[in-house]
């Protein structure tokens, strides 16, 4: 199981239909869900994550500071920990980051780029990747 | 003026809203273009390339092993080179990346981060972050 809890709704139209497309691919490897928090001020957003965290998921913060990962890192990566463990959970903050009790409670920090993107974009970005790891982590070809 | 090279149709229609919804942005602050070229060999792909860059541009190859920027150092390099340069062209490589000549032809190699995104997705990815270097430019606050 994978969970991705993110903060603030998505406005964008294209994003939506972006991020359906990669949830439809993506469950047909693995389950996959979206829990989508209201934005709020760092510390409420801290509680409800909180509330949708299980004490024996996988927790991987995305944050700036994180490790960056090749696409094939982050495959290698996502298989072992499912050796181990049945639910990955990726936290996406809002326009504030997340707060360092979330990021401290994480298994892992990772880091797409030093750039900063907007956080329904970088859900996209995300999924696509996760979508990346699968088809990888199969040995199949991905081209598009 | 600012041209943005890419390799490769846009095949999903949520990326061609996304980007169209940035060029509309970015053009406000600063002409921008997108020439789109068909994929083909990587050889007969930089042909074409060359075809459409001027000895004056200032030339910025996307490609992994390229220096890494944040969104504000970005920003300060598109400020500075506008400076010099009337023309800033960045050249998005296909599925196979971009060849050597246009590498080494490049003023500047970028690299947004290690992992592989499917080129339609970095041409978004690309425009957001630069309407966000305009915005950083003219002091503008952008939350999204």
């Amino acid at each position: 199981m994978i969970k991705v809890i993110c903060i603030g709704k998505l406005k964008e139209k294209y994003l939506k239909e972006g991020i359906d497309d990669y949830l439809k691919r993506i469950n047909k490897y693995h389950k996959i869900e979206i829990i989508e928090l209201p934005d709020s001020s760092i510390l409420s957003e801290e509680k409800e994550i909180l509330k949708h965290i299980d004490n024996k998921d996988y927790l991987i913060s995305l944050c700036i500071e994180g490790e960056s990962l090749s696409s094939v890192e982050l495959a290698n990566k996502i298989d072992k920990t499912f050796i181990t463990n049945s639910c990955i959970t990726f936290i996406i903050g809002g326009s504030d980051g997340l707060s360092d009790t979330i990021k401290n409670k994480s298994n892992y920090k990772l880091s797409f780029s030093k750039m900063t993107y907007p956080h329904g974009l970088f859900r996209l970005i995300l999924l696509e990747q996760l979508y990346r790891s699968f088809k990888i982590i199969n040995n199949e070809t991905y081209h598009k």
